[in-house]
């Protein structure tokens, strides 16, 4: 295995965490026997919707910020809306600079508020990707500020790998991690934390169905990214893996689990009514991955799994689906 | 102060402990910074959401079946078709004894689904009073079972106890506990452990205006029961307290907090969105209190508070009012 040519490494991650081990939670790892009777496995669910803004993001936001020099920490800039929108915004405010955040004006007024709950700049543009770009350049240019990418940049990369560090620290007998996964950020992160330090567990990959560029990417052997905007209720992961997270996904994850709509639909509520937890659509990807078919008949040998939870943030009228 | 005059002590709540802490799960302490901004308090959040079955119930439930002599275990009867119904379906089921729960022909089927999911006998009955009581009667003659008090039996106090035991480890700076009152089980095994502990820690009582008969009480100085069956959200304590949980809360509980339905409403789905927790109404009820105008004019020297969110049993289809 060669680490040392990927964008982040072991030594990223450990630095990570030292780095923003006091100011984030360590999530608990919680355990549910219903599930486990449905699963015929052990599982674990990391609770990262635990997490300070409801979603792993802050932990590479966090490790981005800091990661800076200090002589360039004016600003942060983003053109997240979502999860890592609302990261970057707190993560700036705790270490105690600006954040501006380029949201589309046709923007959720739910979202707006949360980033500007966390005392960001929101800098509306038009709902189109050219706007955003546009819009996002030129408030680096106007701040002086550093564009923190949600999913390519390696300090994010290497932050969301620190809870591959917590889980294999929680879960000692894990023997398998199964991972949402969009960008690619925290797959590849845990990804690169996992194999160096116990090769032998394995890194599975969760994807809609209707957004399955990781997994044509790995059946291609080339980074295919989605041909156009997907639809999906499991809405943070639309995104494609990108140049930074693919070879490491390419490299160390084992298998790409596809799920349905309705999979993803019913392993949520499963998680609301048997867990009690209140994950957003995306993190019960890992839960209906677990459950399907496909993963019953590959991984028979496979008994303790831990199942990423990665967010909360739910849009509460948006339910009309339950 | 005279614990040895009430129906449990301290050390019934420490041989609770010592018989079902390998059964049930130490409950995680959540914390969460933007309910702390709100209240203008330190706030841990005791997640009994997350008990096994959903509800702390589980606690009096295991350590009443695990108290009864070995040669009368027969079985165990309750016509509780809430979450001590529930919770005595699962302690039976793990002790190895059947349990009959009487339940009106018009509950909801998802009450009775979940405890004939745990594996007891569901017994039908009219959904009246009268009706239940003498299908209950009935039953623990047919069965040579016993009947478990959800609220009023010592064993069950002693078990719910246990509750005080944890925070007091898990939050050594606590100063007050907010717990949600409805026949008082819980609220007077966690004030009969944590007074006889550490009496400096206050023990508030949560309680919907709807069914204020705990209030009433310690207004009164006298058990004051609900007049009739109260109307409140908060429908797991719609019971009132009882002549064994009275005197304990006569003497150990500093005061009780009543608030609205709104009140009610407001608090769970701060819980909802800003933890991320799919609390049920009640559990609502202890950050009810604390955000109340009474409760922030009366104990404003208070500075390290513990709610309990004592349940997460929420019947998804009742979520109209969101």
């Amino acid at each position: 295995m060669m680490t040392s040519t990927y964008c982040v490494t072991l030594k990223d991650v450990q630095e990570a965490h030292k780095r923003i081990h006091n100011l984030v939670h360590v999530t608990p790892a919680l355990t549910c026997s219903s599930l486990d009777a449905l699963a015929e496995r052990k599982l674990f669910f990391k609770c990262e919707l635990l997490q300070k803004t409801g979603s792993f993001k802050i932990r590479g936001a966090l490790n981005a910020v800091q990661s800076l020099p200090t002589d360039t920490r004016k600003a942060v800039v983003t053109h997240s809306s979502g999860n890592h929108g609302q990261a970057l915004a707190l993560a700036a405010k705790m270490m105690g600079i600006p954040a501006h955040v380029v949201v589309p004006r046709t923007a959720a007024s739910c979202k707006k508020a949360a980033i500007s709950g966390y005392g960001a700049v929101i800098v509306e543009c038009d709902p189109t990707d050219e706007s955003r770009t546009a819009v996002a350049a030129k408030t680096v240019e106007t701040t002086g500020g550093i564009l923190v990418h949600p999913n390519q940049d390696p300090a994010v990369i290497a932050g969301q790998g620190t809870i591959g560090l917590e889980v294999l620290k929680q879960v000692p007998a894990v023997e398998a991690l199964v991972i949402p996964v969009g960008g690619g950020g925290m797959l590849s992160g845990i990804a690169v934390a996992v194999k160096t330090i116990k090769p032998d567990v394995r890194i599975y990959a969760a994807e809609p169905l209707n957004a399955d560029d990781c997994y044509r990417s790995k059946v291609n052997g080339v980074l295919t990214p989605n041909p156009q905007p997907p639809t999906t209720i499991a809405d943070a992961v639309k995104t494609s893996i990108g140049p930074n997270t693919w070879p490491i996904i390419r490299d160390l994850v084992d298998d790409v689990f596809v799920v349905t709509e309705e999979e993803i639909k019913q392993a949520t509520q499963l998680v609301w009514e048997r867990m009690k937890l209140l994950i957003e659509p995306t993190a019960g990807l890992g839960l209906a991955a677990v459950l399907s078919r496909r993963f019953q008949e590959t991984a028979q040998d496979i008994q303790n799994i831990c199942i990423i939870l990665c967010g909360g943030n739910l849009d509460m009228s948006s339910l009309d689906w339950v």
